[in-house]
């Protein structure tokens, strides 16, 4: 199932395209690397979980262009003056590079490369683009998706959440790469059937408010639900008045599974209700609530001791409603002369950043996350820790093989377990330690006196 | 260029379709309509502009299940239950009702419908997610592009506003339709070429600070671009030092067409920079202004009277940052019996909407918008106004053309100068004045009195 709107090489900003063109013009192609990093992290986000690092490879690997979409550049008013060679290039291109990347599902914090290319100057640089929209989309959700997760568990119990955004994410590709992104960070599944299809998430869904609508009255729409889904059905009890709706539940005559509250006072509501199910021998259905949710209304419920199972959260989720963007960035970092290597980064006064294809080692010490330093790639002794960065592509071929979906999964799970533990308090902002080489800093400052 | 992920009928959350079989099972499958509309306008925005139509349409007009998909869902455990000639309905399925909507950049107001399925149960179920989803991207976007394109002309004098947003865009899918809206909406073009490919909306790009660090100096940069492009080089300026930058662009011996500023202080720089062009008799050379702008940073710069000629503004369009989704809903409003039209609305005291399937009538008083009836979409002769709703498919078959895209940009303009001036205020909120008619008023209580 392929997607081209996603796929197509013509998925860049106008810019890649004509700098490619312009260094094709000057015959100027030296090997060049670029890192993908996030410039900080947004106020209520202490660490990052990286997630889109398959769809970034996939696509790399893949890239081309065809003859109407050359025919569609050459046609643009900008490109008149370039050589009908760059166009023929374009049409034989494909990627050639290395790629090096974190594993899918780590978690990374401010500035720390989270995926580098080390290409020809022109491959790499019209992959910026997409690049930085999987990347943004998926660490983005996955990172929030983690806080909701935890605050759903809190108090040591454990209640699932399921991810009901499709509606609200950012367009039907958007909605199933969230539901990707918000399993792999701990979620149970998915309403999204496309995402099931695709990606064999699993997935999970109710009733609606039409449901209930469509009948005479909710006791009818109840029991009309159970005839098909005898062994799954969830009844939707907020569509007239909550209490009345948990009343018909328990006279359907059939042992449902639980219901769902989707409006109201959410708290108070799942009390009442949970007396109702209890005091009408309903003890093992379970309450699922649903509206509006985000880490701060469940990390409440949670602590006041509301009686609820599972939690389904949509918009807040599926937009990261909070923080809808990454400051991810794609930077020129080194570029290849000779033998010699340039060390290159801007210097403008508000974006400062490090020069030089990068290594992160992470220092791991009684079962917790202690520092990470930033290095040069480039082995040096007195640097210890685990690597995060790995090749995933050599000379344009793929060299490392996808995880499963479950194993990335795992992979976070285990991860988080070695987070200190102050990094997932919700309401405060908790810096973890990144310490950046004695090299990258001399590096950074001979370019700042270079241009001073 | 089909985009299947976008396309397929999978892309809905699964509730949908299990309730599809459970209509299906109970051989109750009535005519019903849904209206889709937003509960309420997010707390910065005083109108929205209707975008996503033509997706909508064409999705509702092409839906259909694969072979595979339906194997797909006949596997799922909630399925098991289910008849087999469910499955073999959806094999056949395709659209037999009816779809009335606004036009295509139509402005419109809280509970105000923009799009309604009048069909049998099941099929207009299945639509939702989808429906939801497009609509609210492209909606959002459109109306915060609205604000932005406002802010760039508010003193009067015309200044460009491109998107820019793709790399923060909820993927690449979501970056081409943000394009898209955002044209609709004002903008003058964006940065994403698939987005020109696609729908022919001009494309633009300057070039990106990985030109100026690839060569050795900023000078030796600059010259380098001039040569590929001479008539269209706009110089990205603040990679080492922003005034610097500016004498760099009047060093290069070409007749450059401006500069573009992305970070720092926007005002203070463009002023001096602005000095050092006209000084060095580059009078005619233009001011872009870029980094992390919004409709108040925008506001801010033209009330300063910063010499700025186009703004490129990306993150924060192409994510509608302030309010990343609209609370769009799709909702059962009236289900025949017989002959009779049973009215239905959901009670639940925190979200009331009213029954019936509706029409807007909006009356236009010296030049501009002077308030809005809502009510039952059949004729009422005391209620006067333009009509805002039309048919655009009758039985499954489309009955009004797409406008082009420059005919909806245009529709879009004629529509923003008849509404009232002070509801383009980006700091106030406004309200507009919508009623919803005595009619509608009874039914709902009607319904009300029956649920308590």
């Amino acid at each position: 199932m392929k997607n081209e709107v996603e796929r197509s090489a013509l998925m860049v900003d106008l810019y890649e395209l004509t700098m490619a063109a312009g260094y094709f013009h000057h015959n100027y192609n030296p090997t060049v690397t670029f890192e993908l990093f996030s410039r900080y992290l947004p106020e209520n986000r202490n660490y990052l979980i990286v997630a889109g690092i398959e769809e970034a490879i996939e696509f790399i690997g893949n890239l081309s262009f065809s003859k109407d979409e050359i025919k569609y550049l050459k046609s643009l008013k900008v490109m008149k003056n370039v050589k009908p060679e760059f166009f023929e290039y374009l049409a034989k291109f494909s990627f050639s590079g290395n790629v090096y990347a974190v594993n899918e599902g780590e978690i990374i914090f401010a500035n720390e490369p989270i995926l580098q290319v080390q290409a020809p100057l022109i491959e790499a640089q019209i992959l910026e683009t997409y690049l930085l929209s999987v990347i943004n989309l998926q660490t983005m959700i996955a990172s929030k998706s983690s806080r909701i997760v935890n605050a759903a568990n809190s108090d040591g119990k454990l209640r699932g959440v399921m991810e009901f955004g499709s509606r609200r994410a950012h367009g039907p590709e958007a909605g199933v790469y969230a539901a990707r992104a918000a399993y792999i960070a701990g979620c149970v599944g998915t309403s999204n059937v496309l995402a099931g299809y695709k990606f064999g998430i699993p997935v999970y869904g109710t009733a609606a408010h039409s449901w209930t609508l469509a009948f005479d009255s909710e006791l009818e729409a109840f029991k009309k639900y159970s005839e098909v889904f005898p062994d799954s059905s969830i009844y939707l009890i907020d569509t007239f008045d909550t209490l009345e709706g948990a009343k018909h539940a328990t006279q359907t005559g059939f042992n449902f599974n639980g219901v769902r509250i989707d409006s109201g006072d959410l708290e108070l509501q799942s009390k009442k209700v949970r007396k109702i199910l209890d005091d009408n021998g309903f003890k093992n259905s379970k309450i699922i609530l649903s509206g509006d949710l985000n880490e701060y209304k469940i990390d409440k419920l949670v602590k006041n001791k509301t009686p609820v199972d599972s939690f389904g959260v949509g918009t807040q989720l599926a937009t990261s409603a909070d923080a809808p963007s990454l400051p991810v960035v794609y930077k020129l970092v080194e570029v290849k002369k000779g033998n010699d290597r340039i060390f290159r980064a801007k210097t403008s006064p508000h974006k400062i950043m490090y020069p030089g294809r990068k290594q992160v080692f992470r220092v791991i010490n009684n079962g917790r996350f202690e520092k990470d330093t930033v290095d040069l790639a480039e082995e040096n002794k007195s640097v210890k820790g685990k690597k995060l960065l790995h090749q995933w592509m050599l000379n344009g071929k793929q060299v490392k093989d996808y995880p499963s979906l479950e194993n990335i999964k795992t992979y976070v799970n285990e991860n988080l377990k070695l987070l200190p533990r102050n990094l997932l308090d919700i309401y405060n902002k908790v810096e973890y330690k990144v310490e950046f080489s004695g090299r990258l800093n001399s590096l950074l400052k001979n370019i700042q006196r270079q241009h001073n």
